[in-house]
This record gives C-alpha cells, structure tokens and sequence, in this order.
C-alpha cells in the first residue's frame, strides 16, 4: 500500500492517460464534434472549412474564451470537453464574469471523475482570470454534480428559441 | 378617439420621450453607472478612465456585444439598459446563442414597459445575430415578467462564487 485511497490512484492515474489541454484544430479529427452531439443530439456535422472558421472566431477572443478537452491517450479520442468565457461588465467596478457551457464527459469515459476534472479546471481558468464569479445553468438533474464541484442553485434560466 | 388603446398610446409617446440606442462614451456622465447600482449594490464608481477602457473592451467585439440604453429626453439621464452578448458555439452546426445581462430600469421609470422593450430590443437584435435562441437567467420574481416577454423557464443556474 502506498497510502492513497482507491479514488487518488484513479484520479492520479487520468492525470496521465486522460491529460486535459485546450482544444486544437486537430481535434476535428478526433471526434471533437461526435462529443458535443453527446449533449445535443440536433448537432450537425461541420466541415472542415466551418471548423476552421469557428475556431478563428473563438481564438480571436484570446483569453476570453477558452475550450479544454481530454484526449484518450489510448484510443486518441476527445472523451471530455468544456468551456467557459469571460464576459466584462459595467458592473462591480467593471468586474469580470465567468460562463461555463458544453460540458460532456463520453459515455464510455463516466464514473472516473473527469466531468469534475473539466469543470474544476475551467473554474480555476475563470479566478486565474480575475472573474468574481462562475455561473453555468444545467438540468435540475445535474444539480447535484455541480454541487460536488462547489457551485450552488441561485436563479433559473428562462430561454427564449426563434 | 383614433382606435388606439391607452396603453399603446403610453408605448408610442414612450418611443419618442425615451428612445432606445447603444450605450455611448458619453453616457458615463449621464447616471449610467448610477443605474446599474440598482441592480448590484456592490457596484463601485468607475474613473473616467477605468469606464472608458471598459467600453473598448466590449466595443471591441463587435457585433458580439450590445448595450442598449433609454435616455430620458426630459431629464437626460439614463433610465433603463440591458445587454445581450452573443455566443459562438461549435454545437448546433456552429450555432449561436445570445445572452442577455444587466437589464434594469430606473425606478422613476417603471411601469412603462420599457423593460419590455429593452428586453424586445435585445432579443430582435440577437434574432437577427442569427441566435437560434437567447437565454438570460433572473430570480423567481422576475419569471412572469420575462413570460410576458415570451421566455419560458427552461433551467436552474448554479453559481460559484470566489
């Protein structure tokens, strides 16, 4: 025995073989976008062209904006993602928000504590970043996992779709 | 009478005594950071400077960022904001989503629909970004205001705050 509990051994050993690192170009081509439909199925596939482009658009907000992904360093896939953007406000003395969106973890990856590594990682990503706050909005089902992460119910989300 | 009701005829005067556009440079002096501490008590005065910088930061987005206000014709003061930021996704075949922040209305100026209309402003303008929605989160109070916008609850949002 070397005095970690199961759990450390499992989250210690994904540091290795499920690194997380921000999204590249390349990633395209890894099943980046086969991750996303996980979480909305009316995702359609991209070209590589409009892949390219978004990936421009975001990139040029620099550190506004960043995605992370988990590749598998044994099948070379993208089995986990998530990202979150800074907004600037007027408000507290011109403070700084963090939004988390698109958080999934592949079906075949769960149970291994990689959902709480992504979020975990783009909430330090959001204080490193001056925000005073990070907001998400989820399922009520998914309530008690973000509270595993440290986030607490505050207000409801009201969507309006065209 | 000409056929309208007297409701509309406050909404027709209103577009004319309070008219909406973008936030300008200007407007610092003109009580709009005193508005928004209606909405966060904890916002803090702005220099001149730290407002200006702010504003090209957002400025700088383009499109990707509005802020609309209501100056009062009569008194010159800024009665009523809202924001929507505007969310590029790779979900959705690189859909977009827009955000809306920070609305609030003076409370000299209310019950004049001009939330309604910020609110109106902000999602005609995200409608026409090409969002395929826009979400926004509020308290439980504010869900029949923003149903009568046309929003429906939809989720919860959790927040971690630093």
């Amino acid at each position: 025995m070397d005095g970690r509990s199961a759990a450390t051994r499992v989250d210690g050993d994904d540091d290795e073989l499920l690194p997380l690192r921000r999204l590249e170009i390349s990633d395209h081509a890894k099943g980046f976008l086969d991750l996303l439909s996980q979480l909305s199925p009316s995702s359609t596939p991209l070209s590589d062209g409009d892949f390219r482009a978004r990936f421009a658009d975001l990139d040029a907000l620099g550190d506004d904006h960043l995605i992370v992904v988990s590749e598998d360093r044994v099948s070379g896939r993208i089995v986990a993602t998530g990202c979150v953007f800074v907004e600037r406000k007027f408000l507290r003395g011109a403070g700084k928000v963090g939004h988390i969106e698109d958080v999934v973890v592949d079906a075949s990856a769960r149970g291994r504590h990689l959902g709480q590594r992504v979020v975990r990682y783009l909430t330090d990503y959001a204080k490193a970043a001056g925000c005073y706050k990070v907001i998400l909005d989820c399922s009520i089902e998914l309530r008690s996992f973000y509270e595993k992460c440290g986030f607490k119910e505050k207000d409801i989300q009201m969507a309006l779709y065209f």
